[in-house]
């Protein structure tokens, strides 16, 4: 992978002479890095830009440590053959030419067979269709983005080469900067995962923002995720989400978690952010680009006039996750001592409208001591006297010398002098409160995600999961894709859930059988999905006779399902519980609010698969659920005991696509009770 | 009003010759307001900027229309009372100085004598503490703003200077301008209603923001909101909400309807906005600055990169009230005539990489006759070709042509070159998509509220009101602040609810002639505020020796509580209704979830009394309520009327401080009952 940011040599297959041509801008670009020695590939030219040309990659003899290719589709396959031939074959290749899979069938043909040679020959490709990559740190540009970009600390992938471009060009003004960045096109042989490995080693590189427009290695897309949490940050914008061909959904755990819902929740799970603008993701990569790192979620704020710094505590305030700090006595004495008798000394610091950089600098000095502050925010309106340059070095002094962060919120207009020192000081600002105040409630959103150092290397217990692949292999046989009711239940007792038993119905004489009321009747159907509301329920039956008129009235709109016969059972709190297979990133487990407010509240959780009972509870505390749980007196540790159990099922038994107890009933001083099962198969 | 903005003659008393002093910027600022006679007054000067300079305002012998007052605060009043004594007396005044209310008991009773002072000469005061007004349209400063600040055709009106300077400052870097602008200080005779209700009447005033610190006379406010709605937007942040003094709430109406919660849904009944932050202030005030509205909430997107589209096309689709426009197929054809083969001609419509500024005009041209359409995103990303100032010229006359709107969107650095564009068509930009699509999302929020024709001329109905008024006379003898639950009942009864009776037990007699069962038991209370939670209710007495011993629990822990019993009612679906008595805007109603739900959930929807059906079901058919009541299958036209009777009881007797459904019962089938009822007196 070294090679696609620090190769020694590089051949380029379509350099020109031609001005504007990709073939042209490359060669600059990769001609203005250092320590770099270019191979023009072009059999209509001697030289490019001065140097010697070759007609085929055959014909150079050194060694080539990367392979760029520009030149049109139909001839890349024989090109990146011949890159595999050489004696010392070039195992690097950055394609840039488009015309494959993204522009229909016969793209996709010769997409294929790449993909092919490839794997044959062991060769790592980067795109096709796409910029290229750039090492910014050590000034090698193998795209054909524009040389302007700001160095710095960002890793950077991407799915879509325009927005690199614009990102790259609005980067600069935001006071951030890259340090590697790729753009990965159609992602035929290297993607995502192959990158955020690679720049989790590298130094120059303290977080990884990603745009991606499809996920398609999602088990070790977690994986890596799972490495480097605690590591750098990764933040990721992924596209495309209203897109996204819907699956066909039978189940309510199928209906719950889908969309972008799983890999919301694998992202938090290891502290990766998920976000959908871009304002968002440069906002949050700057608390980590140049600040230190915030001490706690509490907040001060330290500016030079009134009306902005209430309105930044009213923000702060109704933030869910920061809080406005309350500053020790100590402190307000200290700044007594050094603000003006009408300056408030409490948070917000008003250091009023007169403020120099001096009364700037004495209330930071202070206010950074106090253990209570966890960052600090510098609002700067523009007064008569306010000395914005001065200001701004006043703040980049203190972020280098102090260990928690002082953002800069410069409410003014496009002040040249003032930006120059937050450029030559790699010193982020914000415009707006709003900026930094967001950014922070999501970063410590994100902290409250634990991280426990126990791996999660479960175990699968044979002995279960050998008695629930036999309940698979009967329905597999009559080949349904739906368990029987009966099947399920056994399936949930062998993990010591408590469902509730159902008599079937086969027939009069069964019916005559039914001696204990009031029941419940329902049907037991492979291809109705909906059945409360296609009157494939009946609740509160309260003698054989009413019995009797149900079984034939559902006999006759249901003929091809089976009808069984429940007990009523006293009301509870109806939670839904069910696992997913999702395609992307395997088995998930979800917890819902039961009854109607499933679908009108939404609330819910989601965890993948492996998880402990850790995970389960910090999650389900974090949840409105559990305030739910909490005042109608549930113990939560009985539901996380039953979601544990779930969890464990749905792991061991990975043929299950989708898992419904719906309801499960929860009660204040009684065992829950699973009073539905739906499982369908793979 | 109108010698705010466009005085004749203004008398600056404390003119000053020094430079830097407000005394001075305030004679340059006006100075070069254009027909302006001045009169600098300050007994020890003959002459400040060569203008003849008065010992006091007495020996002006012209007409002065306005005064400035620029001296400490201690000297002001006498200054006052001259203005008023004169022959022709300065009627107008601006009170630039501090040092009154705002810092401390020695400046307050200054200003109360101001009032007095002002009030007895019917003086029109502006201040103090404030900054001055300006008139930018007619460039007349009579403020000690700096004078940079664009003209254009937005009101302004601020409690706070500071902020006004940022935003001044700011302004022009966002492309938006200022017609009028007031600080209104400490607000002692004028405040933002007699701004507002002027700026009404101005015709270069297009739309009007207003930052507000508190709000005095709010129920003049709501008038004047009324006055406005489909005249002008209005546009309000409301900083403070986090410090608001808590008042002492005893009903969960009250705590449910606190703190900013009844501006917001005054502002919402009258189509004006709410916002939080600066951006989102800026970002709304653009849309109506120099585009045309929206025709409708379906956006086209036209764009020169696929990821930038594929994120608005994201945002806008989670966006709770704005849609991607589903194009016409003729539109479609139109554009294929028009756009490269591999441009997408569906919405998003991918123009590429390579789009000048004709590939963005023809697209629009298309575009914009699409009657799907009711605005375009044109967004820029900074391609190897994109010519930056030539599409922002393009931009700027597709929006003077065409009546729907096309916003940009420049995803790049700041480029001085399109943003001269920009600042010499008047043309307002974004630089990220969200900004755009969060302001039409609440755009369009706000548009959900039907404006009815009708007037809301409620008329009391006296025979109701004064049987009502009986009870209140009889709780005010007895100095009671809550009627007894029997006076609760017989008040519903007049308003024709179906309130549950109650049976009181004064003694053991009474308790041993109670003979049906199961029965509720309850605390009928003057001062138990959670009568539930502190035990003074009892659920489900089943039999005479349990009510027996419930009874004498209750006599002890309650000793000064009447105890009476009502009968167990069949479950149904919770509601809690109310009234309360807000301090600022007048009477309320609320409707909210009960049970449970109230608390985790806080759905719930609040109007200001009077009202009508109408409003109450359009109110509630936009929130989560009227999902939950379908669901429930609960007739929402009966909440309606329930909750009707309930605003013509609030309306009706403005003596009621908080007033409790809770919870008021709906059934599928039955007439809703109300079980329990609390009502405060003011």
């Amino acid at each position: 992978m070294k090679n696609f940011f620090n190769p020694q040599s590089v051949a380029i297959v379509g350099a020109s002479n031609e001005k504007g041509k990709i073939g042209q801008i490359l060669m600059e670009n990769a001609g203005q890095s250092k320590n770099l020695k270019l191979f023009p590939v072009n059999p209509k030219r001697k030289k490019i830009n001065g140097i010697k040309c070759y007609p085929t990659v055959l014909d150079i003899q050194e060694k080539v440590d990367l392979a760029i290719i520009v030149i049109p589709a139909r001839f890349v396959l024989q090109v990146v053959k011949e890159c595999a031939q050489k004696k010392d074959p070039i195992k690097n290749i950055i394609i840039i030419s488009a015309g494959f899979a993204e522009s229909g069938e016969a793209g996709r043909k010769i997409e294929l067979e790449l993909k092919a040679i490839a794997e044959k020959n062991k060769l790592l490709i980067l795109g096709p269709n796409c910029l290229g990559s750039i090492n910014a740190t050590d000034g090698v540009n193998l795209s054909f983005a524009k040389n302007n970009f700001p160095k710095g600390n960002i890793g950077l992938i991407m799915q879509s080469g325009a927005l690199t471009t614009a990102l790259l060009d609005r980067a600069g003004e935001e006071g951030l900067g890259f340090s590697l960045v790729t753009t990965l096109g159609n992602k035929t042989v290297l993607n995502e995962n192959d990158f955020i490995d690679y720049y989790l080693k590298d130094k120059k590189t303290e977080m990884i923002a990603l745009y991606l427009e499809d996920i398609r290695a999602g088990r070790r897309f977690k994986k890596i995720l799972e490495k480097i949490k605690n590591k750098k940050p990764v933040i990721v914008i992924k596209a495309g989400r209203s897109e996204r061909t819907k699956q066909a959904i039978q189940s309510h755990t199928g209906a719950m978690a889908g969309g972008v819902e799983v890999l919301k929740a694998i992202l938090e799970e290891n502290r990766a952010y998920y976000t959908a603008g871009i304002e968002e993701l440069f906002d949050l990569l700057k608390i980590f680009s140049t600040f230190p790192l915030p001490r706690n979620n509490n907040l001060a704020i330290i500016t030079n006039a009134g009306g902005p710094g209430v309105i930044a505590t009213d923000l702060i305030e109704e933030a869910e996750n920061i809080n406005i700090a309350q500053l020790q006595k100590k402190t307000i004495d200290q700044l007594k001592a050094v603000l003006p008798a009408e300056a408030s000394k409490v948070n917000p610091v008003d250091i009023l409208g007169d403020a120099l950089e001096d009364r700037y600098q004495n209330a930071i000095d202070v206010v950074v001591q106090d253990k209570n502050v966890g960052g600090i925010l510098a609002l700067i309106t523009p007064q008569a006297q306010t000395p914005l340059k001065k200001i701004a070095n006043t703040l980049a002094l203190v972020n280098k010398k102090y260990s928690i962060p002082v953002y800069p919120v410069f409410i003014t207009a496009h002040n040249e002098e003032a930006m120059n020192v937050f450029k030559k000081n790699d010193l982020t600002h914000f415009v707006y409160p709003e900026e930094i105040i967001n950014a922070l409630n999501k970063f410590f959103s994100n902290q409250k995600t634990k991280i426990s150092s126990e791996q999660l290397s479960f175990r699968k217990n044979k002995q279960s999961s050998s008695k629930a692949e036999k309940i698979k292999m009967i329905a597999k046989k009559d080949q349904r894709q739906v368990l029987f009711y009966k099947e399920a239940v056994s399936l949930a007792s062998i993990y010591k859930f408590n469902p509730l038993g159902a008599t079937y119905l086969n027939n009069e004489r069964d019916v005559s059988l039914v001696k204990k009321f009031p029941i419940v009747a329902k049907i037991d159907s492979q291809t109705v999905l909906h059945k409360r509301a296609r009157g494939g329920v009946v609740l509160n039956i309260e003698n054989a006779q009413s019995l009797k008129k149900v079984f034939q009235q559902m006999q006759e709109k249901f003929p091809n399902d089976l009808i069984l016969t429940q007990p009523m059972v006293e009301p509870g709190v109806e939670l839904i519980m069910g696992i997913k297979n999702d395609r992307e990133f395997g088995s998930v487990l979800l917890i819902g609010l039961g009854g109607v407010a499933t679908e009108i509240f939404n609330q819910k959780i989601i965890l993948s698969l492996p998880t402990n009972k850790e995970n389960i509870k910090q999650k389900l505390e974090n949840s409105l659920i559990a305030k739910y749980l909490m005042k109608e007196r549930i113990s939560l540790s009985q539901v996380v005991d039953e979601a544990f159990k779930l969890a464990t099922l749905g792991f061991e038994n990975d043929w299950i696509e989708e898992l419904d107890l719906n309801p499960i009933l929860f009660y204040e001083n009684k065992t829950p009770l699973a009073i539905d099962i739906k499982v369908l198969i793979k």
